[in-house]
């Protein structure tokens, strides 16, 4: 017997990187793979308190159904922190609570994707936004890069060619996988071209705030005069992810789509999940919070950089994140980082291959290494064991 | 400007009824619309403990992603409890953590269902479920039904006439909205003209603990020798529904389907969500807690149905739920229930037309109502209210 699945399941299949991945949860092995946080940066101490105020505070509320857009005070405490940080001008009508901005992803692909419908990206784009699109059956053009991300006369050219293309997906800050960061002119230039085709944008911004120098750059829903843009964000990176909080700024009219698709996706995200968030930040300082993220990844990125610098073969290209998680490194384009992994798992050491970050395949001399994960003595031990097997390889 | 939006977003329209109900958030209005938990009885001073003890014994864990499967020790405590209650054959491997059991029904549309197949469901069955369907763009038959719900004859006529059927839609314990249980000899007859036509089952059983009297009733799944069946489970009734934690109980071959998509939908269910219910699981006696909720639902049960045969009209029909939160009442035919609502809410009493629990229309002159959320005088004082609108009526 053999059971029909639909025709969209077969856009996805189980990844073979996934499953060596798998190889990397052994205690020996030193992971640059996943993309996590730095589980001892977690304010345990304070979400014991937070967790005790909200119950006493309100535990039958918080224990309870509550409305699908959202927990009201946190929607205001998010609306608020997005024109600070990210100089928009939103309010709490705007704001659509969700399950981590991954959920924002499937349903950006589910509100905007019929099947065979265009989707641009940047190459390389986030393999899991990838993922979730796929299930829509769409076509992904992939737009060219350079060191400052999109590249803006390679989007007109592709727009000014491409005939239904329904969305463009961006990660301007700290991209994943390649850490680059766009600069304002190539922002501004990049709301011109969209507003002149009235294309909507998916702006994912998990790690805008984990700047290690300068100055948040202003978001492109900051410059979003045509209400194109949906703005996707997280506490993950910026607090935890074990709570599964993220949220959708947009317009109204597009916000009520993503609210009805919420409602029929899972009705709400945690009533407590939202209520602690939202009292953490009442009587906690979330920037003090942060700064103390960055310093730490500040400490890790440069190590990892420097010791980069010194252990891995003379001429490899790598970026150099101003903030984030990743950097991403380009090997001599006949090495397939593919056969590289496998061979750094036998030295206990593993990144992710780049190849699945380009939705049309391809460029499989990539990888991406993240830095916030690892302890210091560990980030300098795996690049040392990675430089090694690199030398073997070029 | 207008934004092009997914076609299948044309299914999925702002309901009318939504917006009449919005209206029963006032504090004056006794409603019986909802399908919400009695909030009283949540454990609120054994979460605070629960809540503690997780972050003291696991905090960075409990803080930080997880695997898209689900916390282990919640898979087995479940599979445990489904096959002592259900009388299934299942353990952790065939669970998968979800984020309450609408995000089941979501994902099942999501895996079974092309545009344009057909989905077989009870007439009338759950609003949330259908909605969450619709996305996908299917054709609904609805299956007709009797006191004892499905009628056997009848889905064995449709599927011998019918291609494309690629999912059966049921919940055959105290249906949502009619509050009917099937009985066990037409539980086996449908596994039986089932495994005859292979057709992939939802057994939706968010209901099936809150028996008042009489025995749990074995489920479909535990018939299930051809792996046909998915049984989707909550805490939300049990337990509380905030927490936004359920599970997907299914054969291999088809819970890796679910798990691929629950990955690129939000990655995973809340970590410290997971962790708490296990420990509560653990610490505490959760048969103790659902005794509870019975003993307060039965009484308010009773005294609905007592009130109703007091109150309402001779001659009207209403089912006797055995268990569950709902039971749904049928008006002479030419009688809108929508328009007994609008006289309703002037008089500060609400319930749910039942026109919009039949994907396909009609029997408009049905209703459904909810008596685990309000307290014993607010029912009685509620269905007064509703008698004499309805004596207007008739």
């Amino acid at each position: 017997m053999s059971i029909k699945f639909a025709n969209r399941m077969e856009n996805l299949k189980a990844s073979e990187i996934r499953e060596l991945l798998k190889l990397t949860e052994k205690p020996e092995v030193i992971s640059f793979a996943g993309g996590l946080p730095a589980p001892e940066l977690f304010p345990v101490d304070q979400m014991k308190e937070v967790a005790q105020k909200v119950l006493e505070e309100g535990g039958t509320q918080a224990l309870q159904y509550a409305t699908t857009e959202g927990f009201i005070p946190l929607r205001k405490l998010i609306a608020k922190r997005m024109n600070e940080k990210f100089k928009t001008n939103v309010d709490e009508s705007n704001i659509l609570i969700i399950s981590g901005s991954q959920q924002g992803l499937d349903f950006s692909g589910k509100i905007f994707l019929n099947e065979g419908d265009v989707v641009l990206c940047e190459s390389p784009s986030y393999l899991g936004a990838l993922n979730a699109f796929k299930a829509y059956g769409p076509k992904f053009i992939e737009v060219p890069t350079d060191e400052n991300g999109m590249i803006m006369e390679e989007l007109e050219k592709i727009l000014e060619t491409t005939e239904n293309v329904k969305m463009i997906y961006v990660i301007p800050d700290f991209q994943n996988p390649t850490g680059r960061t766009w600069p304002i002119e190539r922002r501004k230039k990049f709301m011109e071209i969209v507003a002149k085709y009235e294309v909507p944008v998916i702006e994912d911004n998990p790690y805008g705030e984990l700047r290690f120098e300068g100055e948040i750059l202003p978001s492109l829903k900051s410059m979003d005069e045509k209400g194109l843009v949906v703005f996707l964000g997280t506490f993950s990176k910026t607090f935890c992810p074990g709570l599964r909080v993220g949220w959708v700024a947009a317009d109204h009219n597009i916000l009520e789509k993503y609210i009805m698709i919420k409602q029929s996706a899972d009705l709400q995200t945690s009533t407590i999940a939202q209520r602690e968030i939202a009292k953490f930040m009442e009587i906690y300082d979330l920037d003090e919070h942060v700064e103390k993220i960055k310093k730490v990844y500040k400490k890790r990125r440069d190590l990892m950089i420097n010791t980069i610098k010194e252990e891995f073969p003379q001429g490899l290209k790598y970026t150099y994140p101003e903030g984030g998680l990743f950097t991403w490194v380009e090997l001599p384009s006949h090495i397939n980082a593919r056969d590289v992994l496998i061979k750094c798992l036998e030295n206990n050491v593993a990144f992710v291959p780049g190849g699945s970050f380009f939705p049309n395949g391809g460029k499989e001399n990539t990888f991406r290494l993240n830095y916030s994960n690892m302890p210091e003595d560990k980030i300098v031990e795996g690049v040392k064991r990675l430089g090694k097997v690199l030398r073997e390889f070029i």
